[in-house]
């Protein structure tokens, strides 16, 4: 079901306005929330098998306009698994420091281990996005670093990290009621920045730009899901079964005792 | 009541013996689990704001032997809150290049930034605990030490970190049962390291070391809580009654809008 939202090759045009952000997916809501809950406890026993083995890693990547809910996917479809090896980094204007190096240069450093699970809130994807938006760069540049970017990631699935990319696709409307609830609820004013209205105003550039990237950077090995975001239950259950189903073909299992067990339990047995 | 097991002043000889492992607080198991859910979606609340309002960072170690649960602690009783801004560094045995340099220099590296909690499984104490057990520093270099850290923990509470600290106490019959299990259990045998047997055997020296640390480096800026920890309930509860109560006394406030909210909310409105 997934699949007519996921993007696994570069080979053709594809426009954000192709999806609905409405769209959901054919679900009861009552019956979806039931099974996110089901498959948070999927998520969390399967960390733990990735955490115990030690061969995989996966990087999540969430990237979406402001208000598309990139914060609120990790409090609530990414919370509730063990912290333990679980991260989350959110990225970010590039310091000076950062600056004065490559685009992947302060990236590189945030990927996840084996058995460790990394969340990028914003990420090199930003290179392509406001960087363009804002004229940073040109489209030859931009066309250099898509290829930048499929090679890094191609680079990154050989050396055993998973990666999925998750694009929170609303609409404009539904943008607006967010930053109204943000102004309008005192516990959410802090969330609000006038710089969102100035951003909101480019908003069809930023959509262009998506489009571009969804286009140019998508792989078998490191797909783009763009997420129906309109329905907050309907991007927890999308996500999270994107990450179930992913996590789920790679046999994970834990590992078995290295020597003679009986041993080793004979050993600790006697130890006073 | 966590107030005899917190140790707030360095200017007493204490020794983990005058603590019980098996110690409940008096309290039934089965409303100690209640109020755990509740302390749980307080400290959610808690974090929130925190996180919110950027003007505090807390550091939170964990110590104690192998299995005495400083793995469980993060998965239970410091999971389910939002994982933004939030993390859990685990200290390893330090690499070369670590090595290199002084021992607080990795650990500088990962402390929180206002608005984050960091859990530090392991931490620098280790530079006066297995260091000082294997006999890779003095008597003299663990007493510098200990002023070292006393200093370090004052200079980050100075600097807006609130620090807790706490030493999971179990008893060596406990550990025997745990290592068993890890041995008898399919699902838990990745968390066995032969090593643990050998550490086991210096079991005595690494209770008068722990006590000293306790003895030597607390204060009512960084005190250590000596949380009884034969009974998992009573760990998850303890901890999350002092991280709350912590957190309450910081009078923690949502920020409010800057600037002029009704002339904003109006220009959202007016937006396209």
């Amino acid at each position: 079901m997934l699949k007519d939202f996921m993007i696994t090759s570069y080979d053709k045009k594809i426009s954000v306005d192709d999806f609905n952000p409405d769209d959901t997916l054919n679900l009861d809501k009552k019956d979806a929330k039931a099974e996110t809950l089901l498959l948070k406890e999927r998520f969390r026993a399967l960390q733990e098998m990735l955490y115990a083995s030690k061969k995989y890693a996966l990087l999540i990547v969430l990237q979406g306009m402001d208000c598309s809910g990139k914060d609120g996917a990790v409090n609530n479809a990414l919370s509730e698994i063990n912290p333990s090896g679980f991260s989350v980094k959110a990225f970010k204007v590039p310091t000076p420091e950062e600056l004065s190096h490559d685009y992947l240069w302060r990236i590189h450093q945030q990927t996840p281990g084996k058995g460790e699970i990394t969340v990028f809130n914003r990420s090199y994807y930003e290179d392509v996005l406001v960087t363009r938006v804002h004229g940073q760069i040109d489209d030859k540049t931009a066309r250099d670093r898509f290829e930048e970017i499929r090679n890094f990631e191609k680079y990154l699935r050989n050396n055993h990290t998973i990666i999925l990319k998750f694009f929170l696709h609303i609409s404009k409307e539904f943008q607006k009621e967010q930053l109204l609830e943000r102004l309008e609820e005192p516990e959410k004013n802090w969330k609000f920045s006038e710089n969102d209205l100035k951003e909101r105003e480019l908003w069809e550039q930023y959509q262009l730009c998506y489009s571009d990237v969804l286009s140019r950077c998508s792989s078998s090995h490191a797909p783009w899901y763009v997420v129906p975001s309109n329905h907050r239950w309907v991007r927890d259950y999308f996500i999270l079964t994107a990450i179930v189903k992913t996590l789920e073909k790679l046999d994970l299992e834990y590992p078995e005792i290295q020597g003679n067990e009986q041993k080793l339990i004979d050993a600790v047995k006697a130890s006073e």
